[in-house]
């Protein structure tokens, strides 16, 4: 099986890496004679690399070239991947990508066109890295009704928060380590501001609830404003912060899907989640919550998901895999305003007694967090479960000065 | 399709109630027009059960039956489990188990004979009950040469470990809770001595390093032993006692394979899994660790489980599943006297300065490791990692008096 890849950044030459250095078992796996990387897609140039003789300029290489059956889409963004993988998969050709922006943007038309031409579209390296999720949730987690998905997808972000909870550190000094480690771009705004989890937590709602979830109908909220007080809070009310994606499927046939910040209790199983590792909890109707754990990044960790997509590929020549789900549709997704939840409030005060007295008189009985070291004239407090709307409409009427509102979580 | 199940006990009943509860999605992901149980073995009688048409005490009416294409066994044992798994697969019908005493004991066999049949032996209810964790291994990890596999593979072990640690409670005191809780059987030495454990990384070492392992070929060590001043020294060392199931490949082609108490770092990913919980870490050499949590046993997420495999089935009638490892080979497990770790040990002593001038002249430099409220004339320490046998020949000459023995892991 000869096998193309678009894109020789991080994870493209992971890819092959992976595929040279276990070769022996990843052909045998794939029930195949051969398991070779024919084509190299990239506009750059790679002088000295291992396989410089590969590499082209023009898609068309790839396209039209009938020996390759399996093409690896590595390039990141919609466009011009779009086209690209749209082309291959009309041509017959099965693909796998890593690019979450292309499967949230347009993975319900890439999937029908897959189906249509009998070939596989496969993506289990564009949520969670290395963890497999995908393909968990769509054949391990097949007899039960998923109710919510809910995970730590970014590992940016829970490396700046791990070092903001662990060691004091603020977000400034904390996003700059994180690029010096390579963790975090120089533009750091996909990852800080919850881009790209809300592209995952769309994956993951699509496949788990069966209608695509586009990331502009998700409410997102990445970690910019989280203050070092309200990690402090956090540790007070027996939890940590963490920037958590998820879906819940509702009742009457809608869901919700949601990117925030979020208070986790410290026995959680997402909790311990530190550093640049990811984890995604799932709880199915039969069995209860299970949580995936593992490098959500990182060359070969995403790599490996890739070539065990490249390997089902492989194995699925004749009959593709059955997988996906439906297009998206008109009101699925309600509104974060009626999400119920109860909110963390940090807030400053001109006078304590009639702050507390307005915060009763709305919203009745609420939990006091306090910790040592909190500022003067500053309380922290947690509200009973309600929606966004009715919270909106009683702080804006509370006497105080809101700092921070952060969602509680009930895992 | 038709569905017979094999044995209405708690797994058994799950399995058609999960048939039933979610059918319609169920069917749709087999790609099927009907999924039904038509037939239930067990030698017991249900009066008034809602199934009670369907039952049968003749093996041969399933047998026999060729509309029933997929034969869900969840008796338990080998036999006569065995006899009936085998005769299903070579009268060409698809077997899904959830027995880990069968799988452990005669997997190579019947991997084989489906192979021959082509069709299905699926079993991934297993291990880790409802935790997906035998697919991902043999698909999504299929990249990977997978290094080590560790888990806390028995809940009721873990449920008793837990009251211990958490409420200092007595191994006995939490064995009784257990029981009461139906957690542990009346003869719970399956689970204490842990048997079930090692069952379960049989397979597991089986599947992950190609060869099959037999449970006579792993060292067992249960809880029995494990004292609440090991609790104590443990948290002392900044960790957890866990029953640990463990397999490693090593250089040269050979495996070790192990179920014991360890040590486990509070930061690790296994410490925090409490209760019934189960927990297993994969560590691939391209993706690192990633760990699968979830409840490891019970009713649903076993029948979820069971029900996976059985949708599973239903998809691949016409070709079956890669899958499966080869036959056990001569000296492929490494005795563990030749496995090197650390150990701590707590003995007694009848001269403080004897005792530590001894130890120091047999072992080097330890960590010695003190609570507040051990008992007089009470030591704990760490060793180096050696191997058991070095450890076993010098721990005989030490001046004390040995209380336990407990293996140190790194992760």
């Amino acid at each position: 099986m000869n096998i193309a890849i678009m894109g020789y950044g991080v994870v493209g030459s992971g890819v092959a890496e992976v595929l040279k250095k276990n070769n022996a078992s990843i052909t045998k796996r794939s029930m195949q004679d051969e398991m070779k990387v024919t084509r190299i897609l990239d506009l750059r140039d790679f002088p000295g690399d291992e396989n410089e003789a590969l590499f082209t300029k023009d898609f068309k290489d790839i396209l039209n070239d009938e020996s390759i059956g399996i093409v690896v889409e590595t390039m990141g963004g919609v466009n011009p991947a779009y086209d690209f993988v749209l082309d291959c998969l009309k041509a017959g050709k099965s693909v796998v990508t890593s690019n979450k922006e292309l499967v949230a943007a347009k993975g319900y038309e890439l999937l029908k066109v897959a189906e249509e031409k009998n070939v596989n579209f496969l993506f289990e390296a564009s949520v969670g890295g290395g963890i497999p999720i995908i393909r968990p949730i769509s054949q391990c987690l097949a007899a039960n009704e998923i109710d919510e998905i809910a995970g730590i997808l970014n590992g940016t972000t829970n490396f700046i928060l791990t070092k903001m909870i662990n060691d004091g550190m603020s977000f400034e000094d904390a996003l700059k380590i994180a690029q010096e480690l390579g963790y975090a771009e120089r533009d750091p705004s996909a990852d800080v501001e919850g881009k790209d989890a809300c592209r995952k937590i769309c994956i993951l709602a699509s496949l788990c609830f069966g209608n695509h979830v586009y990331p502009d109908e998700v409410y997102t909220e990445g970690i910019t404003k989280i203050a070092l007080a309200d990690v402090e809070y956090a540790k007070a009310w027996g939890g940590v912060i963490k920037l958590i994606g998820r879906a819940t499927r509702y009742g009457d046939g809608k869901i919700s899907a949601m990117v925030s910040p979020a208070f986790i209790q410290s026995h959680s199983q997402l909790a311990g989640v530190d550093d640049v590792f990811n984890a995604i909890l799932v709880r199915g109707d039969a069995i209860g919550d299970v949580v995936f754990y593992g490098r959500g990044a990182g060359k070969l960790p995403t790599a490996s998901a890739v070539v065990a997509d490249v390997i089902d590929c492989a194995k699925h020549t004749e009959r593709r895999k059955f997988f996906g789900w439906e297009n998206s549709i008109a009101d699925y997704v309600v509104s974060y305003r009626d999400i119920k939840h109860p909110f963390f409030v940090r807030a400053s005060y001109a006078d304590e007694a009639a702050a507390k007295q307005s915060i009763a008189d709305l919203f009745g009985e609420v939990e006091y967090l306090t910790y040592e070291g909190a500022a003067a004239n500053e309380l922290g407090f947690i509200t009973a479960a309600i929606t966004q709307r009715e919270f909106d409409e009683k702080i804006a009427k509370a006497d105080v000065q809101v700092g921070s509102v952060i969602r509680v979580t009930d895992y």
